[in-house]
């Protein structure tokens, strides 16, 4: 037998032709966009340097063009092309689940339903705008990504899809997590993508921080200063974001969607009230974003719930205002609920969640009172993430509890008989357990 | 608001009744059992100390009568308990994937599938087994199970099941695995179970083995002495056993009754040939048996092939004949392929198929020629591991590798255009990644 299997990579325009599989009707064919029906528009991002509202020219040193038309756009629905289907069919739609082991437990009599993105190959929601990134690249003939990553799970996802369309990325992992959570680093290897710790020698911001600072063990901030630097070198190299940008809300907008049509099919004309874990805001923009263009459309009466962690409480203690979206100041400036660049999270087990700022998007509507917020303290995130797994026998991502807390606090205090809680679940745990260890006892 | 969520769990009867969700048409309402079609009857197990068959009372000790009346059964249908499918909803029926980006990479114009369990709670097939093992003692008043495992993902899935159904397990796991691979361990105890190291003080096997051997690192041999003491000890502890035997066999029967239909769904009237890995045979029972079955009984050609490890290959370079099921002789002793019961493996890394034995069923299907069998070194399998991650985006389990890469063999080599090529890829490989590490080229 032939023991023989290169993989032998199709050239660009192959990797991004569709297979020809009939995708379910039941993955979206479109992403809904906020920025067609927000009361008042968005406030643009600004050139740091001119202070005007930043121009296509100024991103296409870094990003293609498909998605810096996303990036400004307007228009309420955007296809999605046929080849991003197809891959979001290895596991769209994620389920949406009633979870009646967690009501009886409880003894409540809301309903709770749980959407669970778990599902997907890299374990998170992340994949929903990897896929598309790594696939708006490609048509415009960029073969390698790159990126930063603090616990791995952005890094892991963006390899996922570099894979799926013959690409490569290099990301940046900060230090400590490199040195200390390998696992997510040995994920990106089969995928075919590199990781390095940074700060690193590749790059001149790296050494620079290594001559200043031999012992550091990095920061999400220099790590973006490493993914820009590459990406800027070389024009067949592009650098990609997993959050905050109003593009990555776009694509993450296939959550919500499902959702609504997963709550009409089980008869539930609406939710009443949505739970979303809360870091840079992808998560929760894209499970409540088209809900609330629905309430806004048709006046549903759905509430929103935004659930950040104790520990880095950027909506709840954060100001709104123009602020840097990374530490270096190398981004533009971006109208959103901030607790200052300078502002460094303790080290909570939520690494998705340990974000200085929050997406435009999301700030945009909690302070038009479109979506509330609440901070949860990490103990009792867990004790809530413990329940929930002994009950519904997933074990949520550690950010996922944040929402899954929230939710049971409501439920046992506040919601009525039939009333429709839905939590967003943003990812698995497994690569989480050791954050779990000792928590064995709800 | 209230930060109290204990779970209140019901009690046994409460915990099994079904919650009244509907279940989707697609998850089987009764298992396979091979046992009805089989053109010869499978050779009893026998009582070690008397050398007859063994009767429902020399079991009885262990296992609910709900189980051993399986165990025996020629019944070619069993009904699947409600409670069970609804625990099976959670994830089943799981995906059958048409492997259209693995296709285009190899240039093949076979038709390769694979049906994929990775999409469980824990991540593999075991669940299939662990729930109604679960729930048929929780039936008979039972609310504790033993059982044993080397890296964990029995341990895992029983722990899975039993938080459930109300229950609790205590898993003996082999004490270098215990050491050195500590994620499984997490998630039995996130479930509300526990997990020794084994050798233990906890029994009287363990304190023995642990005078004579002070430094030994555990073997699955010993961990059985000490489940099995600990459940024989106790009238309201029962133990659990993952693979090998007939109930476990009839409930993986779930997997090849959805691949059955799913093939059907698609349009293909039969697999031509399927591939699973093989250790100790359940995953290869469930996807392959109600095939078996149908070829049996309407003259289907559908060819299957056990893929087992080079260094451990039982049917390959096994003899058919009886044997133990444990290293220490406590289990009835089964007609089967074995290495003997000192065989001791190396330690490669799908822990799952380092077993000297083989299922009495799977062994009976390849005696009475219904079964191929080819052995698989373990680099070629992290290779086609490898290759089928880049190209469909799921990083396959180490033992689900040894089937894709002989699959992988067969398509580069043998197959015709058209020709349906089924895989089984019984479990994901998150908690494997440390064994992909530098193996991060095709």
């Amino acid at each position: 037998m032939n023991h023989d299997h290169e993989l032998r990579y199709p050239e660009a325009q192959e990797a991004i032709r569709p297979l020809g599989e009939e995708v379910p009707s039941s993955v979206p064919r479109q992403w809904y966009n906020l920025n067609a029906d927000f009361p008042e528009p968005l406030a643009p991002a600004l050139n740091p340097a001119t202070d005007e509202p930043v121009t296509p020219a100024d991103l296409a040193p870094l990003f293609p063009m498909g998605l810096i038309a996303q990036e400004a756009s307007t228009q309420r629905y955007i296809d999605i092309p046929q080849a991003v289907r197809e891959v979001y069919a290895l596991w769209r739609p994620s389920p949406l689940r009633r979870a009646l082991r967690l009501e009886r437990s409880l003894g409540t009599r809301a309903k709770i339903y749980y959407k669970y993105e778990g599902v997907s190959p890299t374990g998170s929601h992340k994949p929903n705008t990897a896929v598309p990134q790594a696939y708006y690249n490609k048509v415009e003939g960029i073969d390698r990504l790159t990126t930063e990553t603090g616990a791995g799970q952005w890094g892991a996802s963006l390899a996922f899809a570099c894979a799926l369309f013959g690409m490569h990325s290099q990301t940046w992992q900060v230090r400590a997590s490199y040195d200390e959570k390998p696992y997510r680093r040995y994920q990106m290897e089969v995928y075919g993508s590199s990781c390095h710790p940074s700060p690193s020698r590749l790059t001149r911001a790296g050494r620079e921080l290594l001559a200043r600072l031999p012992d550091t063990t990095g920061s999400l901030g220099m790590a973006i200063s490493e993914a820009v630097e590459t990406a800027a070198g070389d024009p067949r190299t592009h650098y990609a974001l997993g959050s905050v940008l109003n593009h990555v809300m776009i694509h993450q907008s296939v959550i919500g969607l499902e959702l609504l049509d997963q709550l009409a099919q089980v008869g539930e004309s609406q939710a009443d009230i949505v739970f979303g874990c809360a870091g840079g805001g992808s998560n929760l923009a894209g499970l409540t974003f088209p809900l609330i263009g629905r309430n806004l459309r048709e006046g549903g009466t759905t509430r929103f719930v935004a659930c950040e962690p104790a520990a880095c409480p950027s909506i709840t203690a954060g100001e709104f205002r123009y602020d840097f979206g990374d530490v270096a100041g190398l981004t533009p400036k971006l109208m959103m609920y901030t607790l200052g660049t300078d502002f460094v999270p303790p080290a909570i087990h939520a690494g998705g969640l340990r974000y200085h700022g929050m997406s435009p998007m999301v700030s945009h509507a909690i302070h038009l009172g479109l979506m509330d917020a609440v901070a949860i303290d990490q103990d009792h995130s867990f004790r809530a993430g413990v329940a929930f797994a002994r009950a519904e026998g997933i074990i949520p991502a550690p950010e996922s509890t944040h929402a899954i807390a929230a939710a049971l606090d409501y439920v046992t205090s506040s919601a009525v008989a039939g009333e429709v809680v839905v939590i967003g679940v943003s990812g698995n745990g497994v690569l989480d357990l050791p954050a779990y260890a000792g928590r064995n006892r709800t």
